[in-house]
């Protein structure tokens, strides 16, 4: 972290062990999102593709037998990995409601 | 998929080639998931010890400095990775809110 990126926590802190030990969580944090970013946009990737397949065989943007599988199985996998299952249900809301935004704009491009 | 397990497009495409192209789609984005749900376990495995960290030392649970340089980092990696950077920004915020919450939590444990 350079010099002139120093914020809050820093100043207060200084060169302290917990500083140390801060500015290392948050190199992982800063690793982890980036992971979080590529997954994303890969997962979009997908789901354009479900899109485009979607508004060719004029189906609904929408399928909540899926959704309900989906929440379901990241429900329980949440649970595994010690992440709040309801904040992975609110997550995959968060995401499938960035999709559907997607399929909308494809169907109407396609005219369907 | 199992049987029991179709969903609304299943039931209107069958077995044609949409529908294997979907269901492969389908199952990436699964993979997918359990992906993000384990980076998303890590990443606050991560914030719950900052939020220790902050809380021992007397430290606010938010950094609007240090979440500005978040910000500007993952809407320029979202940009490379070709993700809209608005919804890249919404999701850090979502994540964030969530974080602020426990944070909280482990402040009013600790008396802080």
């Amino acid at each position: 972290m350079s010099e002139t990126h120093k914020t809050g926590a820093d100043t207060q802190l200084g060169d302290s062990p917990a500083m140390v030990e801060l500015r290392a969580l948050r190199a992982s944090i800063d690793n982890i999102d980036a992971a979080l970013v590529h997954m994303l946009a890969e997962r979009f990737k997908c789901t354009q593709k479900v899109g485009h397949l979607k508004a060719t065989h004029d189906l609904p943007p929408a399928d909540p037998a899926r959704e309900q599988i989906q929440i379901e199985r990241l429900r329980r996998l949440a649970v595994d990995a010690n992440l709040d299952p309801d904040f992975a249900e609110k997550f995959l809301a968060f995401i499938v409601k960035e999709v559907i935004r997607h399929h909308e704009a494809i169907a109407a491009k396609t005219g369907n």
